[in-house]
């Protein structure tokens, strides 16, 4: 089965592209968050953040950048959400970066970041080792 | 007022380091979204995406790269969520990407991403004209 972003990439499928070069691509969600909701995506067909090479990274964020600026500009938006959902809660298995206007009093304060909260001291601590010792692996 | 990020750069205020170099450093968050939810800065006290110089944001992007692999590999998550929110809804105005794990059923799915619709093609073609314009301004 062949991925939606790639066939909107190779032009097979329409878009409301904002912007595009060589190796990336930056259309409109057609579901989106807030009216503007951009995405912002690499042309080569990566699933996820993780599977990005190292060297696209500068040049998809300096990207991603710019259209957060845009969507500001243009959209008279006072901030911009900008995220990836990395596996699951991703529609598409192409990564894309989410860059969505944002503005005061439009909604998304509370439901949006449900917090929890640490047992204590310790299980912070432990919890921090996990991933330390995930990243010196 | 001093920023509470730069008093944990500076080693004024305690946190969970998950990792740290020259030139940015990563925490957990107190109040994670779940369990083992990172935040990566630069060091440099930039206040959201769009003010981060160019040339820094290859390397804050590997390192957020690096730690949402460390971050599903540490502590067994199935994938991540990796979001900055620029200037509305961020509780510490000095640049911060969120990195939770996530893992299926974990019940962030629905309520957390809202959308909307456009009510039609003239509209998405407009908007996308917005944000191109501004673009190229």
């Amino acid at each position: 089965m062949s991925c939606v972003f790639c066939e909107i990439i190779a032009g097979r499928l329409p878009a409301a592209i904002v912007f595009e070069d060589e190796d990336f691509i930056a259309f409109l969600d057609k579901s989106p968050v807030f009216v503007g909701h951009v995405l912002v995506t690499p042309k080569v067909h990566h699933e996820t953040l993780t599977d990005v090479p190292v060297d696209a990274l500068g040049p998809l964020f300096t990207r991603v950048q710019s259209i957060a600026r845009a969507v500001e500009a243009g959209l008279d938006a006072q901030g911009t959400f900008v995220a990836m959902n990395n596996r699951i809660s991703q529609s598409v298995p192409h990564l894309h970066v989410h860059v969505v206007p944002r503005r005061k009093k439009d909604g998304l304060r509370g439901f949006f970041w449900p917090r929890t909260k640490y047992s204590g001291d310790d299980q912070m601590q432990e919890v921090a080792a996990k991933i330390r010792d995930a990243l010196s692996a």
